[in-house]
């Protein structure tokens, strides 16, 4: 079926606007490309994640996408540039600093151009549009706020750290008590965030980690708002299939912040946010549940293996889409 | 003959200190700790050539000194570590940033070190201490100051510019009118420096670039009053030899200022600052005419292409130096 996003869209005016993480937004976003033209499509990115290392001001997630999108992602890492060293980290070791997040060379350069960019005074977002024009992506990479939005992780006994820390230090331990988006809930929202969020005909909600990717999204204020506003139907793909995770520490994330790790505990999280739900085969049995939750459901391979699985894992979320628009019109 | 710079010396007091640039006295220092205990040098570095590169604090000459002492510098290129890549100023150059000068990745990792520890309130020298023991050099790498101190090169037409701008994005040119030093003219020198030369039994002037290398040090205020006052004789080693110098631009920038470029010129320029001088084979029919400046001359092979050549050369400038000691008790 083709979609009803297509290049008559006036330029400049993303019809479709995704929220994002790091590798399942990313995996997601290449097929979402494949249906629609990628000038049409922006993604807003969560940047809790983001952490100065060595006063470098590294943007997990931001990179993720873009790096994806170019086809330049370390797939088996999941993060960073294909075939890219790590003589900066390596040499920092021996200098004797912590090298436990592992910056490859390439990937440091991004980061670098970045600091500078900000000490110059540019923005966030002017940033993460450079970028993405420098390596090819057609996609708009929206930053959710400008605003540092530490996100941190509790932990049991009262510790508390960055979740870079959480995740890349730490080894993702699975006693959280809690996750702080407070940084974000005081954050100004990035700019052409709420004006795409406005122009869209579809948002989707990409198979991230909901507690630490979409939800500081959701956490900026005047995004919830601004959804709730729009008239777009707001289409979700399910980050747990049979009650995991594909990648990350969502299990204990979600877990530690009292929801089911289920693509129905997921959809019962998001509660009024979603009009529809992409699950997978794996959680067919969960369907009648969702829908039970006044939710479209389809169930799909969501499984992103090669980026052909992308691209029906994106038709299918955008086809939910167009469903609940036309029948809003009937 | 054995030197008469041993272990016997109090730990912590450097017997040797030297007047220190780039390349050239890389190759002389490493002869010198053949000579004599690493442990008992201290070499006073240029740090005119220091520059922000990406936000990052590059110092050439601390680092080209270190990584000959270890062992590690890229002999061809004469700066940065052998083997090094350059994965990060290539994805730099991607984001369109000039990328003239060659950093290397490992070496940036110096570099990025050097900031973050002066941005949490560390101090040149301590961080060049800390790189030289990281590195596992034992002679003692002192900065000329901690203060910045930009050499600037003045060339025809009115045209002011960095001198590591000069020198690797303009590739030095010959229209050199002046060179700027007022930055080291008013800076205070860095921790240990006036106490190393006060309390130094020989000095030695490694065969530096007169005029961006070791003529910002002899600038920084108490560094020509501590030599004055010193009773160690000081031994120089030309840079030029045969008419032109070894690496880089001295004859440019020695005749853009005045100075003949001969290993006499050199002697001439530094005045009553030298006891002695070592001069190459090629220029030995220069030597009565620096004799009659009151300079004890050795002729040698001075061009050091290897190790060998540099502890021969290391060991002609001690001598000298001894012989000068020796002469002045009787």
């Amino acid at each position: 079926m083709a979609s009803q996003h297509g290049p008559s869209n006036a330029p400049g005016r993303p019809a479709l606007v995704a929220l994002a993480g790091g590798v399942g937004a990313a995996r997601f976003l290449r097929g979402v490309v494949q249906v629609v033209p990628p000038d049409s499509v922006a993604a807003i990115v969560n940047t809790g994640d983001d952490r100065l290392f060595y006063g470098v001001h590294v943007s997990p997630d931001l990179d993720i996408v873009t790096y994806t999108l170019a086809g330049e992602i370390d797939t088996e890492r999941g993060y960073g540039l294909a075939g890219d060293g790590t003589r900066v980290v390596d040499g920092l070791a021996k200098l004797g600093h912590e090298t436990w997040f592992r910056l490859g060379d390439r990937d440091l350069a991004t980061s670098l151009h970045r600091t500078v960019r900000l000490s110059e005074g540019a923005g966030l977002a002017a940033i993460a549009d450079e970028v993405r024009r420098a390596f090819g992506v057609g996609c708009r990479i929206l930053p959710m706020s400008e605003d540092p939005c530490p996100t941190f992780v509790e932990l049991s006994g009262g510790r508390r750290v960055h979740f870079e820390e959480y995740l890349a230090r730490d080894g993702a331990p699975d006693d959280v008590t809690r996750v702080d988006l407070e940084a974000a809930a005081a954050a100004t929202p990035g700019p052409g965030v709420l004006d795409a969020i406005a122009a869209a005909r579809t948002v989707l909600v990409c198979p991230s980690n909901p507690v630490v990717s979409i939800e500081p999204i959701l956490q900026v204020p005047g995004v919830r708002g601004a959804l709730r506003a729009s008239s777009a139907p707001v289409v979700g793909v399910s980050p747990i299939i049979g009650g995991a995770p594909v990648k990350g520490p969502a299990d204990r994330l979600l877990r530690g912040t009292g929801t089911e790790v289920s693509a129905l505990g997921v959809a019962q999280r998001y509660g009024d946010l979603l009009d529809g739900f992409v699950i997978d085969h794996a959680d067919a049995d969960l369907a009648p549940a969702i829908e039970a939750l006044g939710l479209r459901v389809r169930v799909e391979e969501t499984l992103m293996r090669d980026a052909s699985i992308s691209a029906q894992v994106a038709r299918s979320a955008i086809e939910i889409a167009d469903e609940l628009r036309a029948g809003a019109r009937r």
